[in-house]
Protein backbone atom coordinates (compact mmCIF):
# COMPACT_ATOMS: atom_id res chain seq x y z
CA UNK A 1 0.00 0.00 0.00
CA UNK A 2 1.43 3.82 -0.81
CA UNK A 3 1.72 6.60 1.69
CA UNK A 4 -1.31 8.02 -1.06
CA UNK A 5 -4.07 5.71 0.33
CA UNK A 6 -3.91 5.96 4.07
CA UNK A 7 -5.90 2.90 5.80
CA UNK A 8 -7.17 1.84 2.89
CA UNK A 9 -8.08 -1.47 4.74
CA UNK A 10 -10.16 0.37 7.74
CA UNK A 11 -11.61 2.26 5.03
CA UNK A 12 -12.85 -1.06 3.08
CA UNK A 13 -13.76 -2.21 6.25
CA UNK A 14 -15.79 0.31 7.50
CA UNK A 15 -17.63 0.71 4.00
CA UNK A 16 -17.92 -2.97 3.86
CA UNK A 17 -20.02 -3.03 7.66
CA UNK A 18 -21.87 -0.67 7.06
CA UNK A 19 -23.73 -1.52 3.81
CA UNK A 20 -23.65 -5.16 5.62
CA UNK A 21 -25.99 -3.58 8.51
CA UNK A 22 -27.82 -1.54 5.73
CA UNK A 23 -28.61 -4.35 2.89
CA UNK A 24 -27.48 -7.46 4.43
CA UNK A 25 -24.64 -9.41 4.28
CA UNK A 26 -25.64 -11.89 1.06
CA UNK A 27 -27.33 -8.73 -0.65
CA UNK A 28 -24.12 -6.27 -0.67
CA UNK A 29 -21.70 -7.05 -3.52
CA UNK A 30 -17.50 -6.04 -3.68
CA UNK A 31 -18.21 -3.16 -5.86
CA UNK A 32 -20.84 -2.15 -3.80
CA UNK A 33 -18.54 -1.53 -1.06
CA UNK A 34 -15.36 -0.23 -3.16
CA UNK A 35 -17.46 2.17 -4.51
CA UNK A 36 -18.51 3.34 -0.85
CA UNK A 37 -14.79 3.43 0.29
CA UNK A 38 -13.79 5.32 -2.96
CA UNK A 39 -11.85 2.73 -4.17
CA UNK A 40 -11.35 0.31 -6.56
CA UNK A 41 -12.53 -3.81 -6.75
CA UNK A 42 -8.84 -4.35 -7.30
CA UNK A 43 -8.04 -2.51 -4.13
CA UNK A 44 -10.56 -4.24 -2.41
CA UNK A 45 -9.27 -7.47 -3.36
CA UNK A 46 -5.70 -6.56 -2.44
CA UNK A 47 -6.78 -6.71 1.30
CA UNK A 48 -9.39 -9.26 1.26
CA UNK A 49 -9.80 -12.80 -0.51
CA UNK A 50 -13.35 -11.98 -0.30
CA UNK A 51 -16.48 -10.33 1.21
CA UNK A 52 -16.67 -13.36 4.18
CA UNK A 53 -12.86 -11.74 5.53
CA UNK A 54 -13.63 -8.86 6.18
CA UNK A 55 -15.61 -10.01 8.70
CA UNK A 56 -13.17 -12.88 10.10
CA UNK A 57 -9.51 -11.30 7.85
CA UNK A 58 -8.38 -10.62 12.07
CA UNK A 59 -8.92 -14.29 13.10
CA UNK A 60 -5.60 -15.71 12.65
CA UNK A 61 -3.91 -12.35 14.77
CA UNK A 62 -5.89 -12.74 17.62
CA UNK A 63 -5.85 -16.78 18.05
CA UNK A 64 -2.01 -16.20 17.87
CA UNK A 65 -2.18 -13.52 20.64
CA UNK A 66 -4.29 -15.84 22.62
CA UNK A 67 -1.89 -18.84 22.12
CA UNK A 68 0.96 -16.89 22.74
CA UNK A 69 0.05 -15.83 26.15
CA UNK A 70 -1.40 -19.30 27.09
CA UNK A 71 2.09 -20.53 26.57
CA UNK A 72 4.04 -17.60 28.37
CA UNK A 73 1.71 -17.42 31.29
CA UNK A 74 4.17 -18.09 34.74
CA UNK A 75 5.02 -22.04 34.88
CA UNK A 76 3.27 -22.26 38.01
CA UNK A 77 -0.12 -20.94 36.33
CA UNK A 78 -2.82 -23.63 36.75
CA UNK A 79 -4.07 -24.74 33.07
CA UNK A 80 -7.46 -22.56 33.52
CA UNK A 81 -5.05 -19.70 34.66
CA UNK A 82 -3.02 -19.93 31.65
CA UNK A 83 -6.24 -19.74 29.65
CA UNK A 84 -7.68 -16.98 31.06
CA UNK A 85 -4.36 -14.96 30.68
CA UNK A 86 -4.88 -15.79 26.62
CA UNK A 87 -8.39 -14.50 26.62
CA UNK A 88 -7.36 -11.30 28.10
CA UNK A 89 -4.08 -10.64 26.23
CA UNK A 90 -6.74 -11.22 23.17
CA UNK A 91 -8.50 -7.78 24.14
CA UNK A 92 -5.71 -5.96 22.71
CA UNK A 93 -6.91 -6.82 19.15
CA UNK A 94 -10.04 -4.87 19.60
CA UNK A 95 -10.88 -3.38 22.67
CA UNK A 96 -9.96 0.11 20.68
CA UNK A 97 -12.57 0.10 18.36
CA UNK A 98 -16.23 -1.14 20.58
CA UNK A 99 -18.35 -0.15 17.70
CA UNK A 100 -16.51 -2.35 15.39
CA UNK A 101 -17.02 -5.37 17.25
CA UNK A 102 -20.73 -4.38 17.94
CA UNK A 103 -21.06 -4.09 14.43
CA UNK A 104 -19.05 -6.87 13.32
CA UNK A 105 -21.89 -8.63 15.69
CA UNK A 106 -24.15 -7.26 14.48
CA UNK A 107 -24.01 -8.61 11.01
CA UNK A 108 -23.05 -12.09 12.01
CA UNK A 109 -25.89 -12.33 14.24
CA UNK A 110 -28.10 -12.01 10.92
CA UNK A 111 -26.82 -14.54 9.12
CA UNK A 112 -26.91 -18.64 9.27
CA UNK A 113 -23.82 -19.24 7.20
CA UNK A 114 -21.77 -16.44 9.20
CA UNK A 115 -23.06 -17.68 12.34
CA UNK A 116 -21.68 -21.21 11.54
CA UNK A 117 -18.39 -19.52 10.28
CA UNK A 118 -18.13 -18.26 13.59
CA UNK A 119 -18.56 -21.46 15.59
CA UNK A 120 -16.38 -22.72 13.57
CA UNK A 121 -13.34 -20.12 14.38
CA UNK A 122 -14.45 -20.62 17.93
CA UNK A 123 -14.03 -24.55 18.10
CA UNK A 124 -10.55 -23.50 16.33
CA UNK A 125 -9.85 -21.50 18.69
CA UNK A 126 -10.52 -24.29 20.98
CA UNK A 127 -7.86 -26.51 19.66
CA UNK A 128 -5.43 -23.95 19.56
CA UNK A 129 -5.83 -23.24 22.90
CA UNK A 130 -5.77 -26.95 23.71
CA UNK A 131 -2.38 -27.32 21.93
CA UNK A 132 -0.83 -24.35 23.66
CA UNK A 133 -1.80 -26.20 26.72
CA UNK A 134 -0.01 -29.40 25.96
CA UNK A 135 2.93 -27.43 25.00
CA UNK A 136 2.57 -26.58 28.57
CA UNK A 137 2.51 -30.19 29.46
CA UNK A 138 -1.27 -30.01 30.24
CA UNK A 139 -2.59 -33.68 30.03
CA UNK A 140 -4.89 -34.84 27.70
CA UNK A 141 -8.48 -34.06 29.17
CA UNK A 142 -7.47 -31.41 31.49
CA UNK A 143 -6.13 -29.18 28.10
CA UNK A 144 -9.29 -29.85 26.28
CA UNK A 145 -11.43 -29.61 29.20
CA UNK A 146 -9.91 -25.83 30.17
CA UNK A 147 -9.35 -24.66 26.64
CA UNK A 148 -13.67 -25.45 25.81
CA UNK A 149 -14.34 -23.35 29.19
CA UNK A 150 -12.32 -20.50 28.04
CA UNK A 151 -14.54 -20.77 24.92
CA UNK A 152 -17.46 -20.22 27.42
CA UNK A 153 -15.83 -17.40 29.48
CA UNK A 154 -14.44 -15.54 25.98
CA UNK A 155 -17.94 -15.82 24.51
CA UNK A 156 -19.61 -14.50 27.85
CA UNK A 157 -17.19 -11.83 28.17
CA UNK A 158 -17.23 -10.73 24.44
CA UNK A 159 -21.20 -10.59 24.68
CA UNK A 160 -21.03 -8.19 27.40
CA UNK A 161 -18.05 -6.31 26.31
CA UNK A 162 -20.17 -5.55 23.27
CA UNK A 163 -23.66 -4.39 25.30
CA UNK A 164 -21.17 -2.45 27.67
CA UNK A 165 -23.52 0.82 28.23
CA UNK A 166 -20.42 2.72 29.84
CA UNK A 167 -16.88 2.37 28.55
CA UNK A 168 -15.30 -0.92 30.56
CA UNK A 169 -12.10 -3.00 30.29
CA UNK A 170 -12.00 -6.22 28.79
CA UNK A 171 -9.66 -8.01 31.03
CA UNK A 172 -11.92 -7.74 34.10
CA UNK A 173 -15.19 -8.87 32.25
CA UNK A 174 -12.79 -12.11 31.35
CA UNK A 175 -11.92 -12.60 35.16
CA UNK A 176 -15.91 -11.63 35.94
CA UNK A 177 -16.91 -14.18 33.75
CA UNK A 178 -15.05 -17.28 34.27
CA UNK A 179 -15.81 -16.00 38.10
CA UNK A 180 -19.25 -17.09 37.74
CA UNK A 181 -18.58 -20.12 35.30
CA UNK A 182 -16.48 -21.41 38.59
CA UNK A 183 -20.09 -20.90 40.73
CA UNK A 184 -22.09 -22.35 38.01
CA UNK A 185 -20.29 -25.64 37.21
CA UNK A 186 -19.55 -26.13 41.05
CA UNK A 187 -23.30 -25.51 42.57
CA UNK A 188 -23.88 -28.77 40.80
CA UNK A 189 -22.58 -30.50 44.18
CA UNK A 190 -23.34 -28.02 46.34
CA UNK A 191 -27.80 -28.67 46.51
CA UNK B 1 -44.55 -47.60 5.81
CA UNK B 2 -45.57 -50.97 5.10
CA UNK B 3 -45.02 -54.18 7.18
CA UNK B 4 -43.22 -55.88 4.31
CA UNK B 5 -40.35 -52.94 4.65
CA UNK B 6 -39.22 -54.00 8.27
CA UNK B 7 -37.17 -51.36 9.68
CA UNK B 8 -36.56 -48.97 6.30
CA UNK B 9 -34.91 -46.30 7.65
CA UNK B 10 -32.93 -48.31 9.50
CA UNK B 11 -31.26 -50.24 6.60
CA UNK B 12 -30.81 -47.00 4.71
CA UNK B 13 -29.11 -45.14 7.53
CA UNK B 14 -26.90 -48.13 7.60
CA UNK B 15 -26.46 -48.41 4.34
CA UNK B 16 -25.52 -44.31 3.70
CA UNK B 17 -22.59 -44.71 7.00
CA UNK B 18 -20.97 -47.16 4.90
CA UNK B 19 -20.85 -45.65 2.02
CA UNK B 20 -20.33 -42.26 3.77
CA UNK B 21 -17.08 -43.77 5.25
CA UNK B 22 -15.93 -45.97 2.12
CA UNK B 23 -15.97 -43.01 -0.35
CA UNK B 24 -16.63 -39.99 1.50
CA UNK B 25 -20.07 -38.16 2.55
CA UNK B 26 -19.37 -35.84 -0.95
CA UNK B 27 -18.67 -38.30 -3.37
CA UNK B 28 -21.82 -40.71 -1.94
CA UNK B 29 -25.16 -40.42 -4.10
CA UNK B 30 -28.69 -41.21 -3.08
CA UNK B 31 -28.92 -43.62 -5.78
CA UNK B 32 -25.84 -45.45 -4.24
CA UNK B 33 -27.25 -45.74 -0.51
CA UNK B 34 -30.62 -47.11 -2.10
CA UNK B 35 -28.75 -49.60 -4.20
CA UNK B 36 -26.68 -50.68 -0.83
CA UNK B 37 -30.28 -50.99 1.11
CA UNK B 38 -32.14 -52.84 -1.77
CA UNK B 39 -34.52 -50.22 -2.28
CA UNK B 40 -35.83 -47.41 -4.14
CA UNK B 41 -34.59 -43.87 -4.28
CA UNK B 42 -38.02 -42.60 -3.70
CA UNK B 43 -38.46 -45.21 -0.42
CA UNK B 44 -34.97 -43.04 0.76
CA UNK B 45 -36.53 -39.84 0.22
CA UNK B 46 -40.18 -40.78 2.44
CA UNK B 47 -37.37 -40.83 5.01
CA UNK B 48 -34.42 -38.49 4.88
CA UNK B 49 -35.12 -35.28 3.18
CA UNK B 50 -31.52 -35.06 1.59
CA UNK B 51 -28.07 -37.36 2.34
CA UNK B 52 -27.32 -34.97 5.40
CA UNK B 53 -30.08 -35.65 7.25
CA UNK B 54 -28.87 -39.10 7.26
CA UNK B 55 -26.54 -38.11 10.21
CA UNK B 56 -28.96 -35.01 11.99
CA UNK B 57 -32.46 -36.28 11.47
CA UNK B 58 -32.69 -37.43 15.23
CA UNK B 59 -31.53 -34.20 16.75
CA UNK B 60 -34.89 -32.95 16.83
CA UNK B 61 -35.54 -36.04 19.06
CA UNK B 62 -32.71 -35.73 21.50
CA UNK B 63 -32.84 -32.06 22.01
CA UNK B 64 -36.68 -32.69 22.79
CA UNK B 65 -35.61 -35.34 25.40
CA UNK B 66 -32.65 -32.63 27.00
CA UNK B 67 -35.02 -30.05 27.48
CA UNK B 68 -37.47 -32.42 29.02
CA UNK B 69 -35.71 -33.63 31.58
CA UNK B 70 -33.67 -29.93 32.64
CA UNK B 71 -37.65 -28.37 32.80
CA UNK B 72 -38.45 -31.83 34.76
CA UNK B 73 -35.70 -31.61 37.15
CA UNK B 74 -36.34 -31.52 41.06
CA UNK B 75 -37.02 -28.10 41.92
CA UNK B 76 -34.38 -28.00 44.32
CA UNK B 77 -31.87 -29.32 41.51
CA UNK B 78 -29.08 -26.40 41.19
CA UNK B 79 -28.84 -25.27 37.72
CA UNK B 80 -25.98 -27.33 36.51
CA UNK B 81 -27.35 -30.50 38.05
CA UNK B 82 -30.97 -30.01 36.00
CA UNK B 83 -28.53 -29.85 33.03
CA UNK B 84 -26.94 -32.78 33.85
CA UNK B 85 -30.21 -34.58 34.16
CA UNK B 86 -31.02 -33.57 30.76
CA UNK B 87 -27.55 -35.17 29.41
CA UNK B 88 -27.84 -37.86 31.15
CA UNK B 89 -31.32 -38.28 29.69
CA UNK B 90 -29.90 -38.10 26.32
CA UNK B 91 -28.32 -41.01 26.42
CA UNK B 92 -31.56 -43.31 26.13
CA UNK B 93 -31.49 -41.97 22.35
CA UNK B 94 -27.76 -43.60 21.06
CA UNK B 95 -27.30 -45.43 23.77
CA UNK B 96 -28.44 -49.27 22.16
CA UNK B 97 -25.99 -48.64 19.57
CA UNK B 98 -21.91 -47.39 20.12
CA UNK B 99 -21.17 -48.62 16.54
CA UNK B 100 -23.49 -46.61 15.12
CA UNK B 101 -22.91 -43.25 17.07
CA UNK B 102 -19.03 -44.00 16.27
CA UNK B 103 -19.62 -44.51 12.59
CA UNK B 104 -21.55 -40.99 11.78
CA UNK B 105 -18.58 -39.73 14.00
CA UNK B 106 -15.97 -40.42 12.15
CA UNK B 107 -18.42 -39.51 9.00
CA UNK B 108 -18.55 -36.00 10.29
CA UNK B 109 -15.01 -36.02 11.50
CA UNK B 110 -14.07 -36.13 7.90
CA UNK B 111 -15.83 -33.17 6.55
CA UNK B 112 -15.64 -29.88 6.84
CA UNK B 113 -19.34 -28.96 6.39
CA UNK B 114 -20.66 -31.43 8.50
CA UNK B 115 -18.58 -30.54 11.33
CA UNK B 116 -20.06 -26.61 10.72
CA UNK B 117 -23.22 -28.20 10.70
CA UNK B 118 -22.86 -30.59 13.93
CA UNK B 119 -21.38 -27.28 15.59
CA UNK B 120 -24.47 -25.28 14.71
CA UNK B 121 -26.68 -28.00 16.10
CA UNK B 122 -24.91 -27.81 19.58
CA UNK B 123 -25.24 -24.07 19.69
CA UNK B 124 -28.89 -24.94 19.02
CA UNK B 125 -28.70 -27.38 21.98
CA UNK B 126 -27.37 -25.00 24.08
CA UNK B 127 -30.01 -22.34 23.45
CA UNK B 128 -32.56 -24.87 24.06
CA UNK B 129 -31.41 -25.90 27.55
CA UNK B 130 -30.64 -22.30 28.59
CA UNK B 131 -34.70 -21.27 27.72
CA UNK B 132 -35.36 -24.72 29.84
CA UNK B 133 -33.42 -23.23 32.59
CA UNK B 134 -35.43 -19.91 31.96
CA UNK B 135 -38.36 -21.61 32.10
CA UNK B 136 -36.75 -23.43 35.80
CA UNK B 137 -36.50 -19.85 36.69
CA UNK B 138 -32.95 -19.67 36.35
CA UNK B 139 -31.66 -16.25 35.48
CA UNK B 140 -30.12 -14.71 32.34
CA UNK B 141 -25.75 -15.34 32.56
CA UNK B 142 -26.62 -18.15 34.99
CA UNK B 143 -29.15 -20.32 32.55
CA UNK B 144 -26.29 -19.23 29.46
CA UNK B 145 -23.37 -20.56 31.26
CA UNK B 146 -24.88 -23.59 32.49
CA UNK B 147 -25.96 -24.68 29.19
CA UNK B 148 -22.85 -23.90 27.60
CA UNK B 149 -21.15 -25.70 30.43
CA UNK B 150 -23.33 -28.97 29.64
CA UNK B 151 -22.30 -28.80 25.80
CA UNK B 152 -18.81 -28.89 27.18
CA UNK B 153 -19.66 -31.68 29.64
CA UNK B 154 -21.61 -33.67 26.67
CA UNK B 155 -18.87 -33.28 23.85
CA UNK B 156 -16.13 -34.58 26.27
CA UNK B 157 -18.58 -37.44 27.23
CA UNK B 158 -19.61 -38.34 24.25
CA UNK B 159 -16.46 -38.32 22.95
CA UNK B 160 -15.50 -41.42 25.93
CA UNK B 161 -18.11 -42.98 25.03
CA UNK B 162 -17.58 -43.52 21.52
CA UNK B 163 -14.20 -44.43 22.30
CA UNK B 164 -14.87 -46.78 24.88
CA UNK B 165 -13.15 -50.57 24.92
CA UNK B 166 -15.57 -52.04 27.08
CA UNK B 167 -19.22 -51.62 27.33
CA UNK B 168 -19.83 -48.36 29.68
CA UNK B 169 -23.22 -46.44 30.80
CA UNK B 170 -23.73 -43.12 29.36
CA UNK B 171 -24.70 -41.43 32.43
CA UNK B 172 -21.58 -41.99 34.80
CA UNK B 173 -19.57 -40.53 31.82
CA UNK B 174 -21.97 -37.39 31.98
CA UNK B 175 -21.10 -37.40 35.57
CA UNK B 176 -17.46 -37.99 35.46
CA UNK B 177 -16.59 -35.32 32.68
CA UNK B 178 -18.93 -32.67 34.83
CA UNK B 179 -16.75 -33.50 37.75
CA UNK B 180 -13.53 -32.67 35.95
CA UNK B 181 -14.88 -29.52 34.62
CA UNK B 182 -15.66 -28.70 38.31
CA UNK B 183 -12.05 -29.56 38.77
CA UNK B 184 -10.59 -27.51 36.05
CA UNK B 185 -12.33 -24.69 36.06
CA UNK B 186 -12.41 -24.15 39.68
CA UNK B 187 -8.39 -25.04 39.74
CA UNK B 188 -7.82 -21.26 38.57
CA UNK B 189 -8.05 -20.10 42.22
CA UNK B 190 -6.15 -22.66 43.49
CA UNK B 191 -3.26 -21.82 42.61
Amino acid sequence: MGRWEPNTRGRLEQAALELYIERGFEQTTVAEIAERAGLTERTFFRHFADKREVLFGDAGAWHERVVNAVVGAPPSAAPMEAVAAGLQAAGAIFQENVERSRRRQSVIDANAELQARELSKLAALASAIRDALHRRGVAAPTAGLAAEAGIVVFRVAFERWINQTRPQDWSPLVRESLGELQAVVASEEVR
